[in-house]
């Protein structure tokens, strides 16, 4: 494995992550904490990616909140391309201005787009899959999007439905679906084509360009006056100025599902199926599912916690670290404390933490957030 | 109501009360927590006693290690009237010291002893059943036990088997009964003549000091050598050296079995029947339906917290002041949350805490317990 001088990772880092509270807040967004392992889930995208890469390739969108601690967390990439959009515009945008960004000085650019707070069991075959996708991508006007093979018919993810064979074990893609119901789920897993999204998408810096102008002309006009102003005196006001214009949509919507319209031959479209342990830490219940497969503790109980009693109790994620727990005759449950917060809450009902954030963005509690 | 110049409360407050643990610690037991309400359980134990008797008749049997937390939560009582049992000999050595320390100054001193732990919803009626007690008590050899006419078939409690009338509402004793199984609990809840034991105790010195005598000769002699050394520079010594060797029994296997051995009419002992709103507070959750009881909290949930939010959550007792605490699809839970430790069990399961206490005095946990 090399690294690869056009290969550009860019990293998404503006996300709330609100499903992590109270250890997830505004200021330290569930990609700065290390959920697992000692590393936060940004420096392990980063270090995951550089043996591919060198760090002056790698870009970071994230915004106000972030930026200072994601400047700590990852002090040898370049201040000036870790960026802070004024307002969050979805994925569009975000990815768009860094094709226009990277246009100007590297024409024949390898984009490479990262969610920056996914967790991967397997990083050679990351690595592998990721050098494979950027081989397709760098040949024309592809489109390359890494598809995780399903594992259970899961309902909260889009899948990705694949057409006939490319070249290795890449294929076209006929089209992207929405997050289905169960049965639709169910019968997607069993027809073996189906994968999900990762939300990791590989393309030339001109292919994802040429695609913004012509899919959302109006925020690719924004984004190259943003890109043009890059290095000057004027970028911080412009970028303030001109990105709140931008439309707020996700690249799955602006780009990819009218590209797969126009059929499995000519839309370029790529899913490059993926076998690396891939999980998405979606919820506390996620990363306690991810932890009893790694590790196998004892009666499924994680615990994070300065000493542990257990009487009759398993399947519990509690995170108290400096404190001594007791968890007696307790099944299933998520606790979660921090100095100013204690989260009680079931693996069932874990997905319902964001209702929390929403209570305190409501009732304006600002320090809890 | 009056104060009544030979009545002495004799309160026992060297109890550990692991039941609350995290919160009741060695040094902080459960009768020097503010479980209900702003004072302490014997602040309050002392406060709904004093109309009956000034600062100077009461006592306080407890430990070295509770006493100096008890005489900074009491500083109107007298010092030397809190003694510190040197190792803990349940309540027949502890009361009966009281006895012979009273009988020197106070030959007709009658006696109340007093659990320091227990929740009393009506006070008047209270301090109206302890002054007819103490008529009773005042009256010859007799025993006056207050017996709590029962609301449920609780199967915790000690029960006494009341006989015939002897005035007022006095009635005799047949007999003291074990902790019954539940069908046996319901038989006696129905019968209408079982009243919870709920150890408070009246009885004159000199009644309580020759029944000593008869039941636990080696015990009173003891005891009575303790007592003669009170005041004088040999006493801690004397107490030190003396008390441990006394028998480790209650005063209900030793002095009130044997007195109702025979039979009701030589026993001279009573109950009053007591409708005060007795609770003992046993554990978190008789704690948890205390609160619900007098407060009617939405849901059945009891929380300390700094702020709160509910979803689909109901009857659980979480104590976590300072924090704010958010509940999500939980139910029946307790949680209680102190700077050092996290107790995660259910109202259910709360009777199990002290077995983390045992957990942690075996594993030599100090600092914790």
């Amino acid at each position: 494995m090399a690294k690869n001088s056009n290969f550009y990772p860019v990293v998404l880092a503006g996300g709330r992550g609100t499903r992590f509270w109270p250890l997830s807040r505004k200021k330290r967004a569930k990609q700065l904490l290390a959920l697992d392992g000692k590393q936060t889930m940004i420096q392990q995208t980063v270090a995951r990616l550089l043996p591919l890469a060198s760090p002056k390739q790698f870009w970071i969108i994230t915004n106000d909140d972030l930026r200072p601690a994601i400047l700590k967390q990852l002090p040898k990439l370049p201040k000036l391309q870790v960026l802070a959009e004024p307002l969050g515009r979805n994925t569009a945008p975000a990815i768009g201005l860094a094709a226009f960004l990277l246009l100007r000085e590297h024409p024949d650019a390898v984009i490479g787009m990262f969610p920056s707070d996914h967790v991967i069991a397997n990083e050679k075959s990351y690595r592998a899959t990721i050098e494979r996708a950027a081989e397709i991508a760098a040949a024309g006007e592809n489109i390359v999007v890494l598809g995780i093979r399903p594992n259970r018919a899961e309902t909260g993810y889009g899948y990705i439905e694949a057409g006939n064979a490319f070249s290795g074990n890449a294929l076209r893609v006929l089209r992207f679906t929405e997050k289905p119901d169960a049965e639709k789920a169910s019968a997607f897993v069993a027809a073996g084509n189906y994968f999900w999204n990762s939300g990791m998408f590989l393309w030339s810096a001109r292919t994802l360009a040429n695609a913004l102008r012509e899919h959302l002309p109006k925020t690719a006009s924004l984004l190259e006056q943003i890109a043009a102003a890059f290095g000057t005196r004027n970028f911080a006001a412009t970028f303030r100025k001109l990105y709140p214009k931008c439309e707020n949509i996700s690249v799955d919507y602006a780009v990819l599902e009218p590209r797969s319209a126009k059929g499995e031959q000519a839309s370029n479209l790529f899913c490059l199926p993926a076998d690396f342990g891939w999980n998405d830490l979606g919820s506390w219940t996620a990363l306690h599912e991810h932890h009893i497969a790694k590790n196998h503790p004892l009666d499924d109980n994680v615990v994070t916690s300065a000493g542990l009693f257990v009487l009759n109790a398993c399947g519990n994620y509690v995170h108290a670290p400096g404190k001594f727990v007791a968890a007696v005759g307790v099944n299933d449950l998520v606790v979660v404390e921090t100095p100013d917060a204690l989260l009680i809450t079931t693996r069932q009902h874990a997905q319902d933490v964001g209702r929390v954030v929403k209570y305190l963005d409501e009732k304006k509690l600002h320090k809890l957030v």
